[in-house]
């Protein structure tokens, strides 16, 4: 009888691992159809994507795979709902109710959309053509409205789009999490802009070489622990981080000679995402224990390692001289090391997300987030979203995009259906904000030890305590367990109003602020 | 009736076209393998591979495409067997016919060893370490030779293998054609031996820069036709190319900046096999029209860009001030062009296959096809076969390999399963050489417009003779239907007879040496 059931079980663990190759099949097409593809073959990249997402979801509504999960989940196996066994065949029946009740007509036409709509996208955006662009966006929404009602919802459709990145999550609860940031952040923000104090940014637009900035970017990642023997870096417009295989996690970034940040953060970002990629557990690989919990956790990896570490001082400490005398001499020969920590902190409103600073990046989240809600629930129609896109950039950041290239059009994600995804981004800085305190307390003088370059005992804590679980809790679970702590926006907004309240000597900033 | 007949066919197109998509993502998967992967993920690409190799053979043996084309092969539509619908349907019968009799245990073991055993070769040769290959070419030979009973054969079972890569061919004609060209090519290696004349070939061992023979490269095989907007050119070990997709064809090479010939050579044969591909029809995509005749056809392309025109005095006529002046002043100034040319056509006995020259190149072939028919037919156990590789490079060629590594374990082929390959390679040397006589009889004098920068002619002579037909006719009946000719050594050796008579002053050799 257990011998019986271990064979159900390794055949469930055996079918899920095949769907997942598969996957990681389709994760290598999208990142050579961003690396490496010539545009010319993009239509035929979309048809095999399709092809793949077809067989994907095929194999999930598979009557098989559904009978396995019926036999394991009353069974011995699933009775602790947290032990291996346990969660692999919860997460299993997740997934399953999900996949069942998408119909594969639906499934194939939001794959083929998708890879048409990015590539739409890519288009308008070079041509500052936002009309090009709207028919796209609207047959997506009207994919999307359609996905949620299949999906089902207890309190809005946003819940079942957002349940896809955030497994578990509830819009009121973000939105009100989300409310409380903006809350506290415009006033910083405001305070910021009232500083008399500037940072020397124009450091940041010498010339940084661009093989000298791949070198150093490889140096550090390496340094916090990307495993360049199990991954790869490459250049691309839109950086991303892919698992391609178990032992195969490809990052990527774009260099600026003028703007050398955004390569350097951006493959501390991505190295962040690619760690937490390379700490999953090989031996669940394609199971739901070797699986990353939800984005929201995803992004509170490489933001932590982005911001909480690389934009650190004690990280520079360590750093700066290696960059200042080796990678950098023509551009940082004779700048202090506060001059230049500064400048890779500087916070103002700006007009692109992902060039975003600490302070201002989650602003740009709520815009997107409230927009899209508007959007899905019809209550703004798709041709005067530049025009509200542009009222809350006025709004939240003071600032108005000149053009919809550097507004409404920067983002993929809306072109590629991916709708529910934004508040991700802020749960992540809201995560990482909660681990990083947590580490503190466990590993003692965090700033000590990337003084002296050590980064290993970070990665170690994260490695076992966020890393190791894959999917036996959700998020807001594992925050529990790991910390004792629910989500607040306060682990973030303390460590903005110390770090900022210094750099730009704002005196106290109270809790309040 | 009509209507419903087409309704049939284009069912059949459709369902041959997805199956070549998805042979198009293996093929991706197998260009990512050899440039991109890190080989920590080996284990699971050869998973992914093998998934997909199997999900092919399901859609060659699904029952409804066979239906399809018993409806379809006695209908009006394959009445006449050179019509484009008659061409469809008699290949599809062919590949269909082939696939049934492959059962997908084996299919998948074959998938599996080719995948491990490349793996296993390549650390094989790299350690010099014969007796690890030993195991898995066992394995190989072993499921090769099951693979042959399974398709059955008139004649041998190698006829079984080579018809996979060359099909319609007999292994006693193309024995026949080896046999009559060894024959005249070992008197002929003996003869530029004896010569007095030898090229300047250090010149070809001083500084090349790798950045600039990228540039160079890149420069040449787009002025022979090969289009960078729909293909890539990549570094990889062992060079290859690559047709991922309708608008996709990907080629490589690898660099050595103390023997530029490797690289340069390398590039126009891998952008000879890339403007074939590309040469397809695109409306044909996936269909029989759309598809490559043979190797052998696909190596004619390669062979000729490669050896009849990027060896010709007139190809550097037009080319050397350029790689002079612009890309190797370093190592080229004052080289007269004639001696340039010499070096870079130094015919001598050398260990390896794809840097050997064009006179001795068919040796190298030979050798390999004798001893994989040895091997395949168990008369030469695989323990034997360093031992009877090293005596027949002796006999032939007069050297002998130092070691494994850069004897028997040099090429990939074996590890691969790919038995019947090999011969090929020559197949393609002696149609190149049918091919160029045919043109040059078509096109007046070759050597004018190569001087003067001009190679579209020649290209659109053989897209519109070869590559537009697609698999209309076999290799055979190809070489009938635009030269007239059966395939015959005669052509190959009046062109090596006349070209290395001149360059090592041997006089007249008359046509039997």
């Amino acid at each position: 009888m257990a011998d019986q059931l271990d064979q159900l079980y390794e055949q469930l663990c055996e079918h899920a691992r095949e769907t997942a190759r598969w996957g990681a099949i389709a994760h290598l097409l999208q990142w050579d159809e961003r690396t490496m593809m010539p545009s010319a073959d993009a239509e035929n990249r979309a048809e095999e994507l399709t092809l793949l997402s077809a067989h994907i979801h095929a194999r999930k509504t598979d009557p098989r795979l559904g009978e396995l999960i019926e036999r394991l989940e009353d069974s011995p196996l699933a009775a602790d709902p947290l032990s291996d066994t346990g969660v692999t065949i919860r997460r299993q029946r997740r997934d399953r109710d999900r996949a069942m009740k998408l119909p594969a007509g639906l499934v194939e036409e939001l794959s083929r959309t998708s890879v048409l709509g990015q590539q739409c996208w890519q288009q308008a955006r070079e041509d500052d053509d936002f009309a090009a662009f709207q028919p796209v966006l609207e047959k997506t929404l009207r994919l999307k409205r359609e996905e949620a009602e299949a999906l089902g919802y207890e309190d809005q459709p946003y819940d079942a789009l957002l349940d896809e990145f955030e497994p578990d999550a509830k819009t009121t609860e973000v939105a009100g999490v989300l409310r409380e940031l903006r809350r506290e952040l415009i006033p910083l923000v405001s305070a910021l802009a009232a500083s008399d104090r500037r940072p020397p940014s124009e450091i940041l637009s010498r010339h940084y070489p661009r093989a000298a900035q791949e070198a150093f970017g490889r140096e550090v990642a390496a340094a916090i622990g990307f495993d360049f023997q199990r991954g790869r870096l490459d250049v691309t417009a839109h950086p991303f981080c892919s698992g391609v295989g178990p032992n195969d996690c490809r990052i990527t970034t774009r260099y600026d000679e003028r703007a050398p940040g955004s390569a350097l953060f951006g493959t501390l970002h991505e190295a962040g995402h690619g760690i937490y990629e390379q700490g999953l557990r090989a031996d669940q690989w394609g199971l739901p224990l070797g699986q990353d919990v939800s984005l929201g956790i995803h992004e509170s990896q490489s933001r932590l390692w982005e911001n909480m570490v690389g934009r650190s001082r004690a990280f520079w400490e360590h750093f700066y001289p290696r960059a200042q005398g080796h990678h950098f001499p023509e551009s940082l020969t004779g700048v202090p090391l506060d001059d230049f920590f500064f400048a890779v902190n500087e916070a103002k409103p700006t007009l692109i997300r992902v060039e975003a600073d600490e302070v201002t990046y989650n602003l740009h989240i709520l815009i997107r987030f409230e927009l899209e809600l508007e959007l899905l629930e019809d209550r703004l129609p798709v041709a005067e979203l530049p025009a509200a896109w542009n009222a809350k950039y006025r709004d939240y950041l003071g600032i108005e995009p000149p053009n919809n290239a550097q507004g409404v059009l920067q983002d993929v994600h809306w072109s590629g259906g991916a709708i529910g995804y934004f508040p991700t981004y802020s749960l992540g800085n809201l995560y990482a904000a909660h681990w990083f305190q947590a580490a503190a307390d466990a590993l003692g003088d965090l700033d000590e030890q990337f003084a002296r370059g050590e980064f290993t005992p970070l990665r170690d804590w994260l490695r076992e305590n966020i890393h190791r679980q894959g999917r036996r809790f959700s998020a807001t679970e594992l925050l529990q367990h790991v910390t004792g702590e629910s989500l607040s926006s306060e682990p973030l907004m303390a460590h903005l109003r110390s770090k900022y309240g210094l750099l730009y000597q704002l005196g106290d900033l109270g809790t309040g602020a």
